[in-house]
């Protein structure tokens, strides 16, 4: 354990009683969820460092909502300089540094989500898509990004009026051969660009997507160009643009999202990214498909990765949420046998409200830890050539399970940090507790990246692709063995509940068995309804639209619960035997708690018998029970440090009323009469 | 309809193709939710006179919770000098007067909801309490409180380390028989008093709840006393008092929540509230229960006024978002059939996800409207001496009424206030679209006047004492019927679904029915797992805790439901035919949308056939698309002005894109450059 060293020791105190019946130690956990000590010693040696940088120092009063901005700029400028991606680490190969720099993005995250994006936006996503999208001639630009960090950059895509449907996109580039340039026009407001992060206050360039239109008239579609918005040495933005700031939102304020409209600005004909297709001097149009393999791989990395960082964080704001909520119900006593008060934890409704969440965050934990090694080792192989059998397949795959993934953890963690605060009663409405703040900070990822529920029908097109070939005795598209099981859909289909005993329930081969006939229920449910509004005269569109709800929607929340199961199991696996009992346990809790949001299906598919539902209930609230001794330790594990929570409910030090006390009387002007009496009580003349 | 003049037409535009199709008049329909046309014109006047007055405009970014509190303060000065509440009012009856201080509460919440919470606290809870628990020595206090406005009152019932559970305050009122004084002492900061609104920089006085202890050392319990807080002259605090503000919140920061620590500080005798006991000079403690009726309902009101006001906030609060969210839909395109865009309502799925929670506004306004009048006729008459007949057992049912249904609208309306922002995607996470402060300034109402999962609890106790009763075939007791039903208890118990076609159950009878048994079925498991566990051994405290997941809780959230069916439908029953047709559908949707929630009870106990979940959820999908053509002119009816909704998203004209460019364009310093530039981009030396 020598090794953990440098995870400090929690304080002793009235967390003692719950941390000593716990079966296993709580670092070890921490490392297993981290899944590498080396990521694991570069956060805390980040979390250190901005610990003892006053920039990075809280408030206790959220700032203005333009200081906020200032204040994010000033902390990735920061950031830059402490240069915790190392240069070792950025020649390392792409799969080691891609875990480097997305551990560097999870731990700037957690304390302050508004920086992460602006360098997840503004420096990584920008310079992988041009080394994706462009060619040698941009190589000046990806220098100047990653390397000088002289550009920073944003991503405009999303139109007023147009978000998910990028087709209908309607900013133009328009090819002058005359000057060589390309004309970008913006027609009317719906058409300005917009939710363009870094773009309203500091950006230098965008990556800009836009219809590209040939002298001849031809319209070729969205392409990306590298467009020039302010002077980097005064950040004044140049003149044929208007770009404002997109002003206050619910959460993320450090983010100066920004809208831009184009009024005939001209760039280079070099500026287009022209990995794919190009545009000769003449104007005329080429394209030139000459490495599938590698625009494969890009289109996946560009399409993944982004979500993939938004799960890595959502498993870290889930951890903290619980971390708050369960040390909070740990030493937060409220009623109980005459004047003996009991702790919150100690209440069954209590800990049903709070464990399956935190079995969730386990679960995800170590689903998206593996997920994201199995997705870099297909990136790297296909980056570097070597020949990956079933490579768009894969690709595919990869996508249906990001889409799925990202829409079921990312509400799950919403619904996590409502619940916590809820949890933490009115001392969870407070600001000094956090839970606001994490919850408005996660909220956007249920939109961005891909609204959820339009991420979901293209994780439910994939899957019922998939049924089809089932069905009609083709091979399953499935590289990654994800729905491999489709090839036994008659027997899974027939099979039913037949336990007797919560026992039988409590185990991984039960929760995996009846999930893989839920799927196959709801693939058939699915399938059926959408081939009978055909039948009816539907067109392709409309059918689809009738067979979302409690239909492809459930089926998509299904698959990713499926996932994150199917790939923690295989983590548990490998765990040491020391960790395994909780870890199934919680396994066991996180499965059966999700079966219980489908237990209607399981009736209505002829599965369910009419003991199943107190069955599964039972058990769940088993598995709470046994969890009550673990479970403090759990949330050690999945904690931050204590700067890093930055909650007054939830130091790990327990001492819940004096850790409060401290936050009331450190509150500036806390006990000064109100500055602004004199409003409010006139003078009498 | 010449009558409903005083309420503006709505601007012809992109929303007309929707309000076309209306089968009614939304001017009658929104009268018809209101039930009275001078409460409505009230309400109108007062959202004129508050929209011309520029103390009450709408802030672009959020000011400083400091300047919040500021303009807070303001604002009540200002809504008190334009006395909407009349003599003439003020002298009316008990009924009248409190639906129209209702009625202004409701109007000025929707505005700034921190005003009313101060409003409420400060003037109407305060001078209630002196009447109800005071004597005529108070009367000085409730005068100066009501008619002069020179108090400015606060609530000190909560401490730091114990809110659910009053009988374990700790601040205690030791009268001192020497001076003739009460002593009130704070023994630690775990017995401050804490969550007092107005008392962080405001108020004059507290109501104080403390133990009262005589000089013979005895503690008689919580009683209450006027304690003045701050010289109304300088708003500075009395010596002997620790007084601080709570700080930031994740809402309502225009109140300023406060804490408090008394030392050895004193007050006179007669500021104990003496209605029910006194201390006599030389300390003798004295009860005297003279008038036991009134006493009764003076505790009726003490207890559910404050929870009757959140749930007629939480119906605003709905009505808002669902307003927003449904404009939005309709004017928002996305996607369609090759290049023929659909507006988002038009997509079944989008239906779904909003459709009911339109419904729930509308049942709940009527549930609300229709049980307040009932609450207060019962009041009036037991204020007035007139004799109730069960009058006591009134009272507990009320109480188990207002503690079920308060759970059921606040949870329901956060939840919907979060579907409606995620429905707007990325816009409805501006600040601009409101649905942020919307649902920020809701969320405390599933913590405060008894957080939700407590005061469910108290529910479900009253719901198991009456089962009990009808098991052993005494009498239900339930003056207000809302279950004396329980005396049909065999034959509904033995009820099963026997519906082929989704026509029967789009009824009244079927959802009703379905909900007794319902009811029926969750009280008997329930009551039995309560009785298993005494059986086992187990204490009354640990039975009732191992009763409520499950079973308690469910029970609790479907009572609610059902009293929001039966008290609607009540009303409905009594409206226009006009208005008939589409009240009839939402009824249906809101029940069967509601009954798609408790679908596996359904299964569990034997109700449901293998058809059930399919029938049901046909019928809600059916009524969604049925509303479609009225939705929008649901929400005309459901909204409040422009002026007081507040979202560039969901004005009435429809206009969206261009509100949105007006709202973008118009925020301070948009197009600016950053002012703080330097600071990040270093000067070269």
């Amino acid at each position: 354990m020598e090794e953990l060293n440098f995870i400090p020791n929690l304080a002793s105190g009235p967390l003692d009683v719950y941390r000593n019946s716990a079966s296993f130690n709580w670092k070890q956990l921490k490392l297993a969820l981290e899944g590498d000590i080396e990521l694991l010693r570069l956060k805390y040696k980040i979390w250190k460092t901005l610990e003892e940088d006053p920039l990075f120092a809280h408030h206790v009063v959220t700032p203005p909502v333009e200081e906020l901005k200032r204040i994010t700029q000033l902390q990735l400028k920061k950031i830059n300089e402490y240069k915790f991606l190392t240069n070792a680490m950025f020649n390392a190969s792409y799969g080691k540094r891609t875990r480097v720099i997305m551990t560097i993005n999870e731990a700037v995250q957690s304390l302050n989500p508004s920086v992460s994006v602006k360098m997840a936006i503004g420096i990584y996503l920008f310079s992988n898509a041009l080394l994706s999208l462009g060619t040698e001639r941009h190589l000046k630009f990806y220098e100047a990004t990653i390397k000088d960090r002289k550009i920073l950059a944003s991503f405009s895509l999303t139109e007023i009026a147009h978000g998910s449907d990028v087709r209908l996109m309607r900013t133009t580039a328009t090819y002058d051969p005359r000057r060589k340039e390309f004309v970008i026009h913006t027609p009317d407001f719906e058409a300005a660009k917009c939710w363009v992060g870094n773009l309203g206050r500091t950006c230098t360039h965008t990556l800009l997507f836009a219809q590209l239109i040939t002298p001849d008239g031809t319209n070729h579609g969205l392409h990306g160009f590298v467009v020039p918005i302010r002077d980097p040495a005064t950040l004044e933005t140049y003149p044929g643009l208007i770009v404002g700031d997109m002003g206050e939102k619910i959460g993320v304020n450090g983010i100066d999202n920004g809208f831009i409209m184009f009024n005939q600005y001209r760039i280079p004909r070099e500026n287009l990214l022209n990995r794919t297709a190009d545009v000769t001097e003449e104007g005329v149009y080429e394209s030139s498909f000459s490495e599938p393999s590698r625009i494969l791989g890009a289109a996946l990395e560009n399409l993944s990765a982004g979500r993939i960082g938004i799960m890595q964080e959502s498993c870290h704001s889930i951890s903290s949420a619980v971390a708050i909520a369960v040390r909070y119900a740990a030493t937060r006593t409220q009623f109980g046998e005459r004047d003996n008060e009991v702790p919150l934890i100690e209440y069954e409704l209590h800990q049903w409200r709070l464990f399956g969440y935190v079995s969730a965050a386990v679960v995800f934990k170590l689903y998206i830890e593996n997920f994201t090694r199995t997705y870099l080792s297909i990136v790297e192989k296909s980056n570097s050539g070597i020949r990956v059998d079933n490579l768009s397949e894969a690709v595919s795959e990869i996508h249906a399970m990001v889409s799925s993934s990202k829409p079921t953890l990312s509400w799950c963690v919403l619904e996590a940090a409502q619940q916590c605060r809820e949890a933490c009663g009115g001392h969870g409405y407070l600001k000094c507790a956090n839970l606001g703040d994490i919850r408005s900070n996660h909220e956007p990822t249920v939109t961005y990246e891909g609204d959820n529920n339009v991420l979901s029908q293209q994780a439910s097109n994939w899957l019922v692709r998939q049924y089809e070939a089932a069905l009609s005795n083709r091979a399953v598209d499935s590289p990654l063995r994800t729905v491999h099981f489709l090839d036994h859909l008659p027997s899974i289909a027939k099979s039913t509940f037949s336990c007797t005993d919560t026992r039988q329930l409590k185990t991984p081969e039960f929760i995996i068995s009846t999930y893989k006939w839920l799927l196959c229920w709801l693939l058939k449910y699915t399938y059926e309804k959408h081939e009978a509004e055909i039948s009816s005269g539907r067109t392709k569109v409309q059918a689809k639209s009738k067979t979302q709800v409690y239909r492809a929607k459930t089926l998509t929340r299904v698959y990713g619960e499926y996932l994150a199961l199917t790939f923690s199991l295989q983590s548990i696996e490998k765990k040491d035997s020391e960790l395994q009992p909780v870890l199934y346990k919680l396994f066991c809790l996180y499965g059966l708690w999700s079966l219980d949001k489908h237990l209607v299906e399981l009736y209505q598919g002829g599965f369910a018998n009419k003991e199943t539902a107190k069955l599964l209930r039972d058990a769940v609230l088993e598995l709470c029970a046994d969890l009550k001794g673990e479970i403090v330790s759990v949330v050690d594990a999945l904690a931050p440090t204590d700067f890093v929570l930055n909650s007054a409910l939830g130091k790990s030090d327990g001492k819940l009323y004096q850790n409060l006390q401290k936050a009331f009387f450190s509150h500036p002007g806390v006990f000064e009469r109100a500055r602004w009496w004199r409003d409010v009580v006139p003078s009498k003349l």
